[in-house]
């Protein structure tokens, strides 16, 4: 008789039709003895079709006013699943970030949540009713609606699983759970049936789309199991849980891609302290995320420095270099069409040979090699954006990922 | 420097390009120097799309859940108004119905409202910024969304007005104001310059489709002059006020028509007290309102009783009818097609000859009337549908409603 916390992302609530199938998930938890609490997103592309409406209106809208807005959209699925749940015959109530007493900072379009009321929460779930709560969203102390960024129904759901202490976060999406790397590049792609939440931050970091670094990092602080698993099937999914000694038996757990990538050069920069930092706190500045980073020296006095960013970022940092280029001298370089191949494993803390591996599979494939970057349990190649399909598959072959996990 | 309650309805703000029309003439009353709140409705249709969308989901869905789904509408609205302020270069700060402690009772779909939290309103009016605030919609105690039923947006406006002791509301619609007739059935209709709250209760209670009766019932209550305007221009509107002396030199300031009505007979049921009572809580209970009410006792034991309803009304009537007559006997008789022509004015409590110039012009016209009701400011009759409109031009012609007022 523990608390399950499940959430349902925009495309499994995305019709009418979908919305009583994912009301009958509910129940099914319900009927099986658990007390449950839902977390949902906004239907379908309602979030995008708001913010076109948004920019009709204002080019800039104020941040504050923007999230007023936005989260409308999963106010509207609250209510929707808490009449489906009741059309089935079953009692549901609905709250939205504010009516649960969801506190997060002021900083409008990505807040972090910094309280939860949860006796509100418990006193409906020992009323016997289902507890349906809008994800992505939250309230000032004053009161003004904020929202949690990219992800941030799944941090609603980590942070409620935390304070609820639940037995799992169930995150219901279109994928049968986390993969040894994306099927739709690797046939022999091997869903993983169990993984640590360091992993799946690595993961996360480097490519892996299913859950959010920030969602894993709070269900990690928390303790709290995720069990990420496909909305149109009963197949279990991936658990994502705290590291055991197990584990370490496995060198590589899974493996990623991140495609479209530009590396860019500065070149002949002046190497005196502080440099670097000033060059990165413009590109922060700008709300640009920078991948690896790479520093040669030439001389005395000059260096380069080269650092990848996403493609979709080129546009808003062409004027940043240009304008550091102007203050401080030297010169740029873009390549573009690279992509970054990555390795995750906590058992490669233990071993040796695991990179060695890496490199003679993309070796033996002709990949070239343009960049290493390493974490404790992460290996990453740069490698050009044509080659990408294909080091991953070498690599998720050399490591055998495609054969059963021997846990 | 007063303060100005507006309110836009739905049609006034459907399209980004309304919405900043609707901004325009907002700052236009800050820059002339008075604080501003601003109401606003759901845009176009949004609040049948959202009801669509619940029946969708489940035929009869709870109603704090409805409140819950169709609240998100007016959402929409206040940030999207707040944004197209803020682009024109002026603050402004948008409110749901809860974020201004907008309390309620708890009936869901047709909450009271019940108290404000002026003193934040008061406090962003005096940093300088325009208010928006959500109509229709306000919370329980408990927190639970509710909303004010038809034509709640108006109740907002009204309620607004009152607790913040504004100089006047200005409710911006899509017409020029309240007119002596409906002009698309009597072409030299006059727009009215001046009305008292209780001709404008009459005349919305007999059909002229401009404000709601609750709305108009607060103002009168709390004193606060509406006026109504058109949205898409810049004519003064008709002020609806206290009652003055000089309106008394008016015997009829306007009439109305309510078309497609149906009266409903009951013959020969029991002339016993408290028969009459149960079949109208009957009839109650069912959420139908009944019109005018006609007895005849047929004898002492038996007696006939008319009332007329909306033929919209009629599908939920018929069950309720054949109950009532299965227990206590008796026959029913439906006469469809009717119609009700009214004048008001509050000028005919000190006339005599109001009632028989106005059952002079129907005679002259040929038109039958089927029953009379009155009130100390009202006349009523009943007519054939077919005669409908005939009746109300004669009616409006017969009391020179087309020539300017005399006050």
């Amino acid at each position: 008789m523990g608390i399950i916390v499940q959430k349902f992302g925009g495309t499994s609530v995305a019709t009418a039709e979908k919305i009583h199938k994912a009301a009958q998930r509910v129940i099914a938890a319900k009927l099986a003895g658990h007390q449950v609490v839902v977390v949902v997103s906004a239907m379908g592309h309602t979030t995008d079709e708001l913010l076109k409406l948004a920019r009709q209106v204002a080019p800039n809208p104020p941040k504050r006013e923007l999230d007023q807005l936005l989260a409308t959209g999963e106010q509207v699925t609250i209510a929707l699943i808490a009449m489906a749940i009741a059309a089935q015959g079953h009692q549901a109530i609905s709250f939205t970030g504010g009516q649960i007493g969801l506190v997060t900072d002021a900083v409008h379009s990505k807040a972090r949540i910094q309280q939860i009321d949860h006796d509100r929460i418990t006193r409906e779930l020992d009323a016997g009713r289902i507890v349906i709560v809008a994800g992505f969203q939250g309230v000032t102390e004053d009161g003004a609606v904020t929202t949690l960024g990219r992800g941030g129904s799944n941090a609603t759901l980590v942070a409620l699983g935390a304070v609820l202490q639940a037995d799992v976060c169930e995150n219901f999406t279109d994928v049968d759970g986390v993969f040894t790397a994306d099927p739709r590049v690797v046939p022999d792609a091997r869903k993983i049936d169990r993984i640590s939440y360091d992993e799946m931050l690595e993961l996360s970091s480097v490519g892996a789309g299913v859950l959010q670094t920030r969602a894993v990092e709070f269900a990690k602080k928390y303790n709290v199991p995720i069990h990420v698993r496909n909305a149109g099937n009963d197949h279990p999914g991936t658990w994502i849980v705290a590291e055991t000694k197990a584990m370490e038996h496995i060198l590589v757990s899974g493996c990623a891609l991140k495609k479209d990538l530009t590396r860019v050069t500065l070149k002949g920069i002046p190497d005196r302290p502080g440099v670097v930092a000033r060059i990165f706190a413009a590109i922060a500045a700008s709300n640009i995320v920078v991948d690896d980073i790479i520093q040669n020296v030439l001389d005395d006095r000059t260096a380069n420095i080269s650092f990848t960013v996403e493609h979709g970022d080129l546009a808003d940092l062409q004027p940043v270099v240009e304008k550091l280029l102007a203050e401080m001298g030297g010169s740029a370089r873009f390549d573009r069409d690279l992509a970054k191949v990555s390795i995750v494993g906590v058992g490669m803390k233990q071993s040796t040979g695991v990179a060695s591996t890496m490199f003679k599979a993309l070796a033996d494939e002709q990949v070239n090699i343009d960049n290493i970057s390493t974490s404790e349990i992460r290996i990453s190649c740069l490698v050009a954006r044509n080659d990408a399909d294909k080091a991953l598959r070498a690599v998720h072959a050399a490591f055998k990922l495609g054969e059963p996990a021997k846990v």
